[in-house]
């Protein structure tokens, strides 16, 4: 049994970034892995800018009344140069006329003529960006390795790339064991249960980046298995089994994986839930044996799974933050030798709440989750108000 | 000028829900809303399940030595009883022989013979998952409105959802008003800038589960913008345009608008930034015109569009939750006359790291953001460690 932070370290050790890189279009860009660098082809702002609608002119002739000489909408360059007593209407965006060094807002105008307007506010600021004052042309403006949202799709339009180059999405094989389990279409009969692990893996797959490859249900034997590991391994990069990992009579994957030559790293993390859950190895090829339990596997997938796909697309932020946030409420356990995952909500004040769950195989507890909350090894309560560990699923 | 909460909720009271419907298969309804309650077709656990792998036995009988009278697996029913002195061989998942009222962990058992075993540990716990404790048949296990996560597609395969009753994705099109924006693929002449905000918004609206419309850059003139409003509104339930709805001379959408018979409810937000974003209404179509800086429209859109989007589908949770997070640093501002919208990250101890940029057009700052701290009116500072409001983006 190993702890959580060296099961995560032995993941981050074997997700090699894989090396091919594809070119989709902007819009195909989002939730992708920025295979490459991106500079500036361009001075931003391009130019000095006006940053409000209003009338370009010289701070030091604020008292006096200021003669109108042209209008600039957004887009133009001006044709007339500002000198003492003069302005020009100008436009949000608009290139700030040569000698204006200020603008003034036209809330602030008064109209005292057609062609003249008086300044009746109190100066405050120019109003100007500055040419290049956001980014320089040539400067670097996202890193390889960005996960692209919609806030990067707009630095990439900003600078003219319309055609994107992202790393390729690595695919991802589903197997699920466990004799007890039928399809979804299926009703199950007396001791059976439907097949829940194998979709929800799915949809974490494409929630990650990556395409998953759905095996199915894999009968609980060792052939079966074993031709089922070889099929998955044969059409993808990661390979994720659920159950068939624990001390039963018919768990064969360890033994399989063996045979098949792949190094077993770990296969048992001391955290509750999700402790028999197995990392191996072969070459660039990775396998997860996740526990057959739905609430283990869905919060193994992220821990583990989530973040060695990210590794392969070259992520630079491959695992989740942490973040800190209130507790709502008192928490106490009775052991604390496992680091504790436990499926949380936000509440109406911005806490952390616990939701309770009576066991691995609750999902059904989970429809309310949006966070998981860390308990460290050691730590068996906690107080309304404590700061604790949290991350987003 | 109206506060952020009367602009939401004005979105929130004029965003009807739609009240078409569709099927979708199960891993296609992955971000979708969930259009019906949905119920639980069996008991869950359906029968006394064995949650480790072990011995089926007595409590009272665990200080003998116990005969091992069959192998139960997953996925079948035993066939003997246990009486006193009795044990079932049991995997992780199969139903607990009639008698037994335990499970001991094959950890803690010793073999004695071929057929016998001998208990080790120390008693604890039943290790047994009672008959219908998670859910009971008939239970409603997901509520309409829900947006599907990966845990929900757990709930609905547990329950034999196959195929998905789902909200229809409204339609959103995009307008970007300016005379100085050039498309992605064009190097911009002097005086120009690329159209960022239209490729931004188009992936927001791909974000909140909408399907886009991309109209693209509309001339400044009172009649291209009146054409342009006229086909978006022809072909989608929401508009979205950004610039022209400021103070400038060409600045016309307000008036297009109010020609086109559009109710406007509010035209200013005491937000920074993002202060001139309008909201107007005809029927059941809604209309934003959101600022041109396109740190605003980011923000703005997040706030009220993706609001109004989810609201269309029915989401039950249209807004996005507020946490509370300890701020890293000390926070100043000059005015808090307006709320402050902060880009800001999670730094390597969980705390909320504010990123400094000058300007609503300062997009390249928004490269490292992943958050948005809610600086309410009224506050214009925060001390290291002081618990703020943030907003995921």
């Amino acid at each position: 049994m190993i702890p959580l932070s060296k099961a995560e370290a032995y993941v981050l050790e074997c997700a090699l970034p894989m090396s091919s890189t594809e070119q989709v279009g902007l819009w195909e860009s989002l939730g992708r892995v920025l295979a490459t660098d991106i500079s500036s082809d361009m001075n931003m702002p391009p130019f000095d800018k006006s940053a409000v609608d209003g009338y370009a002119c010289r701070k030091e002739d604020l008292d006096a009344n200021l003669k109108v000489v042209e209008v600039i909408p957004a887009g133009q360059m001006a044709n007339m140069e500002i000198t003492q007593g003069l302005c020009s209407k100008i436009m949000t965006g608009a290139p700030v006329p040569k000698g204006a060094n200020c603008v003034i807002m036209v809330e602030e105008v008064e109209e005292v003529d057609e062609q003249t307007i008086r300044f009746t506010g109190k100066y405050s600021k120019t109003n100007i960006a500055i040419f290049a004052e956001d980014v320089k042309e040539g400067d670097k403006v996202l890193s390889k390795g960005v996960i692209i949202e919609p806030q990067h799709i707009a630095i990439l339009s900003a600078v003219g790339v319309s055609n994107v180059t992202v790393s390729v999405r690595p695919k991802v094989s589903i197997l699920v064991t466990g004799d007890e389990l039928v399809e979804v279409s299926e009703k199950p009969n007396v001791g059976q249960i439907r097949n829940s692990n194998g979709h929800q893996l799915y949809s974490q797959v494409i929630r990650s980046g990556a395409i998953p490859v759905y095996i199915g249900i894999v009968d609980d034997t060792e052939s079966a298995t074993e031709t089922a590991i070889v099929n998955a391994l044969s059409q993808s990069d990661i390979v994720v089994l659920t159950g068939g990992v624990s001390m039963g009579d018919f768990d064969y994957v360890p033994k399989v994986l063996n045979g098949l030559g792949i190094d077993i790293k770990f296969q048992t993390i001391a955290v509750q839930p999700g402790k028999p859950t197995l990392f191996g190895v072969k070459g660039k090829q990775l396998v997860f044996g996740l526990p057959g339990n739905p609430v283990s596997s869905l919060f193994q997938f992220d821990l583990l799974v989530r973040t060695a796909i990210l590794r392969l697309m070259g992520g630079s932020s491959a695992q989740r933050e942490l973040l800190k946030m209130p507790i709502a409420h008192d928490y106490k356990r009775k052991r604390s030798e496992r680091l504790a995952l436990v499926p949380a909500k936000v509440n109406g004040n911005g806490e952390v709440e616990l939701l309770s769950y009576h066991g691995s195989a609750h999902i059904f507890a989970l429809a309310q989750a949006q966070l998981m909350v860390i308990v460290p090894i050691g730590v068996s309560q906690l107080k309304k108000g404590d700061l604790v560990n949290v991350r987003s699923v």
